[in-house]
């Protein structure tokens, strides 16, 4: 290990400071240095650290987005000048962040890095809109996919688990149309999850097949996260309408009328 | 809603404190009855509520758990005396955890209730051996099962993503003998997490053939998570020695040397 420097790669969870980890607090209150997306949901999370530098490794307009061979050379030289960087990410870090690739570079350094798991929107976000990804008689797993590259819809088309698309706006007609053609029952019960946690989270629902058209109506935005699955349809689900993600103070479901 | 009183469902996460998220120790802190699973890994974090009375709803020796009807019952009941009451399950409490099924008696019932996401041990347990369930080139998405019943060997099989196993200890060898009895590469690379984030964390690692003999001969014990995919052989898995599970205090990375 060089000098004593060290890198704390923090997942931060869907966005609300409230669904960050103890550790991740802490984390971000000792850190020297915050390397995080300017135009990510964790930007904000970079309060907790006002004693920090904050640096924006992310894309702004006009520029292209920091390369990834950047962030890690960023991530290796602040730690070697004998800096705790914090790596901000949205969600969990081993969950499609790349995080990994992070702390390959820093070990192959010999630079001295931590991974702090954080809640990842795949999960977080339908729990947020009061979708479980199992219950008992509808869903016994689930899977976890990225709309790019398009996965293989008819494999998609045969799982019998929940599916969680992220990333996946743009994909969602290819993909549905995909997996309808493969059979998959086009009544299924599907929702979409836009800014989850945020006070402008907005829960989608429809059955798959009108779940591209619908979205495209009411002009759904990424980013966002798509459920697939009996689970979307249950009565929990229909008596939930974003207060939690929409009132963190408040935290109460709309209960549902006897 | 019947009364003042109010239903918490928390995500207590893998066991160690630090990796609760702030809005679980909020309510845990403002808590009047906790009901938790004494031997599960989740009991501990009562802790943080030295406010509240604190109820044994899991199994005890010589006797039965308490019956999932009779949980629901007290979690209304309670509050419908007027207290906050925190249900207090270990991971997430949507994922395998049925939160789903309390949900859904507490909003039948008129009383309000809300969930707090936790870290799943299907995610959290690999992060915290060191294993991404998804990395470029190797997985671009991972599937999350249990096992029992047990999923069918040749569906998993034919998965190219990451697969993990929750509560898939005894039925570790049937289910990977399936799998290599329908073409699943027998030199995959595996691993199983034992009491991850807790002192005694414990990871084990073997190409998938050898993992269910391996685990035997070393005692391996539930609960652990299961990972098996290309990511288990990582050199950043290689690179780690529940160093991080065991102390966490201290939270860095034995790094690679070069």
């Amino acid at each position: 290990v060089t000098g004593l420097g060290r890198v704390t790669i923090v997942g931060g969870g869907p966005g609300d400071p409230d669904l960050l980890t103890v550790r991740a607090v802490r984390a971000l209150a000792s850190a020297d240095v915050v390397l995080a997306d300017r135009l990510g949901p964790a930007w904000a999370l970079a309060e907790l650290a006002p004693q920090a530098v904050v640096v924006d490794v992310g894309k702004e307009p006009g520029r292209q987005p920091v390369p990834q061979a950047e962030i890690e050379r960023l991530l290796i030289a602040h730690a070697r000048a004998g800096l705790h960087v914090v790596r901000l990410k949205g969600g969990d870090p081993f969950v499609f962040g790349r995080g990994s690739e992070e702390v390959l570079a820093c070990a192959a350094a010999g630079v001295a890095v931590t991974v702090v798991p954080g809640l990842s929107s795949a999960l977080a976000a339908p729990a947020l809109a009061g979708i479980p990804l199992t219950h008992r008689g509808l869903a016994r797993g689930f899977t976890v996919v990225t709309g790019h590259p398009l996965p293989d819809p008819a494999v998609l088309a045969g799982y019998d688990g929940t599916i969680v698309v992220l990333m996946g706006m743009a994909a969602l007609p290819d993909l549905v149309g995909g997996m309808l053609a493969a059979g998959f029952d086009p009544a299924t019960p599907s929702a979409v999850i836009e800014r989850a946690s945020m006070h402008d989270q907005r829960t989608t629902r429809a059955a798959v097949r009108d779940l591209a058209g619908t979205c495209s109506r009411i002009g759904v935005t990424s980013p966002a996260v798509i459920v697939i699955g009996a689970v979307a349809g249950l009565g929990a689900a229909a008596a939930y309408d974003d207060e939690l993600g929409r009132d963190p103070g408040h935290r109460l479901w709309k209960t549902m009328t006897r």
